[in-house]
């Protein structure tokens, strides 16, 4: 416990995708004033266990309530990551609307499609990034973004960067994106966050230019540079600028997942201690402006150690896997952050350049390559 | 917003008492098979806002139910922080009766003596680090600890280290400690936390070897230089072995207090975000094993800006405020861990060496001085 990086390696994909089962979609919205989109993690048939924690000062998000653990529905088909700020929650009606086509969802009635899927979501705020106000994603990027996570291969690709949820996504002056990163434990539990950086704060230390979040590293993970100090000074001067009007809203969202088998209370105590990757990440965090949430899934693939009879308390096998797996999230949520960053490109906002941390250190990230 | 170090200056103490009116007394309980202690922060007669809120899995405490912003009492005289997991609990009696016989707590009645205080307290787990498993706080050792608070002068120092509640204190192999910082935002308010570090995660990143929470520093506040190769590996010898044993129980615990006048619910999340800074400061933290939790006081001493009749809603220059003590209240924790863990001294436990970090690292903290 005294170090928190044991023996750990990435999974194949060093994505959400290693969770075997879950896949993920996306679906953009661009051009003609719109700057925006929607990601969806869908779950196989049947479902997974999933829990919630909100920690963001202006969240925006759909059936959390359902997610509490004393509440009826134990598992869901799919989340929702869209923009679109509050008005971006109706898309989650095409991803409704996908489920109950395909007969999957809570069962209340005897007959197959007499089903309510219950489609947990959260928004970011993206609103007039792209130069229209009113653009914003609806049902039918809803159900685009769940059709293409239901045709990708099990265990394929994620794609990062300007796409789905984050694609309007701003990251404390320099462009957002959405990362993925994931781990595999010893004894072979795998871990795995996927998160929409929009944040109201900085993923990148002003002193020094490197990304907050690098402390969670795998070896060799991010090869990045110190950049040098004239690369440095040009580019604080492009994305910390006092002057430069910074976005009333953001939020940062977070899916978390692993294939060991977590009560929902369970999941969400995951869900809560992922916030830790946020604040490792992302200085400020949890903001006022940012309504930062955390969905956490469990697949049950993997049964966890049982507690044993003879030690009903204490430190117990159950409690050691539970810890192993709660440290894992907060790092992987974190180096999905650095990867969101470093995978975003510059876009020309309608609010205003929104430089990518590549374009502003070109000597630093020289190495970097996006793995999907 | 986009980079979260404003320009900050530390308060004259750098420590909790910079926050007027706030006064830290503490009382240690050593030898004869007892390692550990009691630190009360007592509030100003007529008390304080005060909220809280527990992360951790495994948290010991008493009265947090009352501060719930839905809940009746509205300020508290005090609040309580012990050694002895849910022993020492009961040394609060001590708190609670030194407030009753001055006529301080929640009025229940006509004569000024009819009152209860209510002292929110939270406990760590120390048991038996002093060889005496039955050795814990008790109330004479809590009556020593409130007495102690109100001999100091207003604005006093404040001791840190291996004192208190952090007498027995451990942090990720390392001796844990008692630390505390504040700063001071333009405008004028003062936002101050003192930890009571003993965590199951490291205070210390093993790549480096430098305290994980300098990166909350302010300019120059640690005078640490990148250990030598030498100094670090043998160091990580010392305090990053897996044979060793861990401690079974640990908890981070925080008080977070600010003179900006706030409401109950403004502190309850003031107190939530105050929990990025133990993210940035110890990893992993919040896990089963830790009952981290932070109590977040308000002296009311500065009103915030209003909401204005004319912006009711948006960016407003509350909400601004706002967004300032909750970055600086993360900051000042992840700066007062490090303290603690740079005051500590080694000592030898009933249950093994706890080296402090400048023992094992000389030549990086050869320039570190104790402020108190």
């Amino acid at each position: 416990m005294a170090v928190a990086t044991p023996h750990m390696t990435a999974g194949p994909r060093n994505a959400l995708s290693d969770v075997a089962g879950l896949r993920v979609g996306h679906a953009s919205m661009v051009g003609d004033g719109a700057l925006t989109g929607v990601t969806v993690v869908l779950a196989p048939p049947g479902g997974v266990v999933a829990a919630v924690d909100v920690r963001g000062g202006g969240p925006g998000t759909r059936e959390t309530d359902a997610l509490d653990p004393r509440n009826l529905v134990p598992r869901v088909e799919a989340i929702a990551l869209t923009g679109g700020s509050a008005y971006g929650l109706d898309a989650v009606a095409g991803v409704v609307s996908w489920l109950e086509d395909h007969e999957r969802g809570f069962p209340v009635g005897e007959l197959p499609h007499e089903v309510v899927p219950v489609v947990p979501a959260a928004t970011i705020f993206d609103l007039g990034r792209g130069g229209d106000f009113r653009k914003r994603p609806d049902a039918a990027l809803g159900r685009a973004a769940v059709e293409a996570a239901a045709a990708e291969e099990e265990c394929g690709p994620v794609a990062t960067g300007v796409v789905g949820a984050a694609t309007g996504a701003l990251a404390g002056g320099l462009k957002g994106g959405l990362g993925t990163a994931s781990c595999v434990l010893e004894g072979g539990v795998t871990v795995a966050a996927l998160v929409v950086v929009n944040a109201a704060g900085s993923a990148i230390d002003p002193v020094g230019g490197l990304p907050y979040g690098m402390v969670a590293a795998l070896p060799g993970e991010f090869p990045l540079v110190p950049p040098s100090h004239n690369e440095h000074a040009a580019a604080l001067g492009r994305f910390v600028d006092a002057d430069a009007p910074q976005p009333p809203l953001n939020t940062t969202l977070a899916v978390v997942a692993t294939d060991a088998a977590l009560t929902r209370a369970q999941a969400h105590k995951l869900a809560g201690v992922a916030h830790d990757g946020m604040a490792r990440a992302l200085r400020p965090v949890h903001t006022l402006y940012d309504g930062d949430t955390v969905f956490a899934l469990s697949t049950g693939a993997r049964l966890l150690p049982a507690v044993s009879s003879e030690t009903p308390y204490g430190v117990n096998a159950e409690a050691a896997a539970l810890s192993a797996i709660h440290a894992a999230a907060a790092d992987v949520v974190a180096r999905a952050i650095v990867h969101g960053v470093l995978a975003a490109e510059s876009v020309d906002m309608a609010t205003g350049p929104a430089p990518s941390y590549r374009s502003l250190y070109p000597g630093a990230a020289a190495r970097y390559r996006r793995t999907d």
